[in-house]
């Protein structure tokens, strides 16, 4: 592979409860075999109906919030809660969203997202005749590091690792980097043309190898165990 | 913007200490100004002499070799130490690299990869008269989730950070998340057709905003001080 083409969908309507996302899709992007889909969790939990009623200037009840969307709170500062979720996502506030929502609304994550990709892919593969790989991808935080940037909450089609265990290197010796989480580098590729001032909630990259397209889980795959990690 | 492209710059020579790595790059590949060329920690530390004769075998040696290449061991675990760097980077083993360089010898971070950047930038300018940005890249491990992806460790006529504060969203509502960390994810999607496996090491990243070409420091601007960070 020489070269990578990564597209913004635009032109998709507004996602309410009960939209049909793959349709959407399909009908505001033309896809290709092979091409990865890579869909923003706002979006997904609008149409999941995760948005809740909450009034975003109350901190009291922003924080029952985002405490019912915790199994640990793993640190707090002021207002920012650093949480665990019961899919094992480690994210400010729980991944409770309040942007990009309509005004006394907040948005969820999806409550699977790895189905939620799933969904869209069959929806995909049953609307549009193709196959792809989907990747749903959300904005995080993370430690030593300012700013955020996107990583992958759910794949379907696509996996979530690259394992090179047992590859060499040019010289021939066994290679020191064996686990590349492509799944994340996905989803930060896609939001370099999605950008949060612009609105663009799916992109796609066309020209990964066909190898890549495989099966996973995030939640199984990508997420490392609270016992295998060393800051938790 | 609605369309980037990724491209391989394959056919680089073997890079050796002094080695011109812009005019090798410059004539590799056909840049264009406003390109944002990726070039790995890996030959950006050959041409810099940052290579150590180490025998990797060697535990002891090789845990010398890591300790002093850090100002500080956060943790440890079997033969792995994940170190802060002089520079202010978290990762494991300060860097030190033993893959994809000649046998008996690891390969060091650059001194200054902010600087390398800059001088990289400054030989395509002069080599190739064409106005890039440039962004020196490695290999990271993170808390939270498995496998590893690419994040920068220096730039050069690109931000690293995307300030988006007193932005609105779609909804008119400022934006919750505003600092978007653009030369990670821009590491990160030139990793995609780069490869460990494949010993490819730049990408060149074609349309990005021109709004995101102007100045700034990884480590001044996209490194969490120790003060700021909740997990050190």
């Amino acid at each position: 592979m020489n070269r990578l083409e990564i597209l913004a969908v635009e032109g998709l309507g507004e996602i309410a409860a009960g939209c049909d996302l793959a349709a959407e899709i399909v009908s505001a992007a033309s896809l290709e075999d092979g091409d990865v889909v890579v869909v923003t969790q706002k979006i997904v939990s609008k149409a999941e109906g995760r948005l809740r009623a909450v009034d975003a200037g109350d901190l009291v009840e922003r924080r029952r919030l985002v405490e019912g969307e915790s199994s640990r709170v793993l640190r707090r500062r002021g207002e920012l809660l650093i949480c665990e979720t019961p899919h094992g996502f480690v994210c400010a506030n729980a991944g409770v969203d309040f942007s990009n929502v309509p005004e006394g609304f907040a948005a969820l994550l999806p409550a699977d997202p790895d189905r939620s990709a799933r969904r869209i892919r069959d929806g995909i593969r049953m609307h549009g005749s193709v196959g792809v790989g989907v990747v749903v991808s959300d904005t995080f935080g993370r430690p030593w590091r300012r700013g955020l940037t996107d990583a992958a909450i759910g794949c379907a089609g696509v996996l979530p690792i690259l394992d090179l265990r047992g590859s060499e290197d040019a010289t021939g010796r066994s290679l020191q980097v064996t686990e590349v989480a492509i799944a994340d580098e996905i989803a930060a590729a896609a939001e370099l043309v999605m950008g949060k001032d612009r609105n663009v909630p799916v992109a796609v990259l066309r020209g990964l190898p066909s190898s890549w397209l495989g099966s996973g889980s995030v939640t199984a795959d990508l997420l490392r165990p609270a016992r295998e990690d060393l800051f938790r």
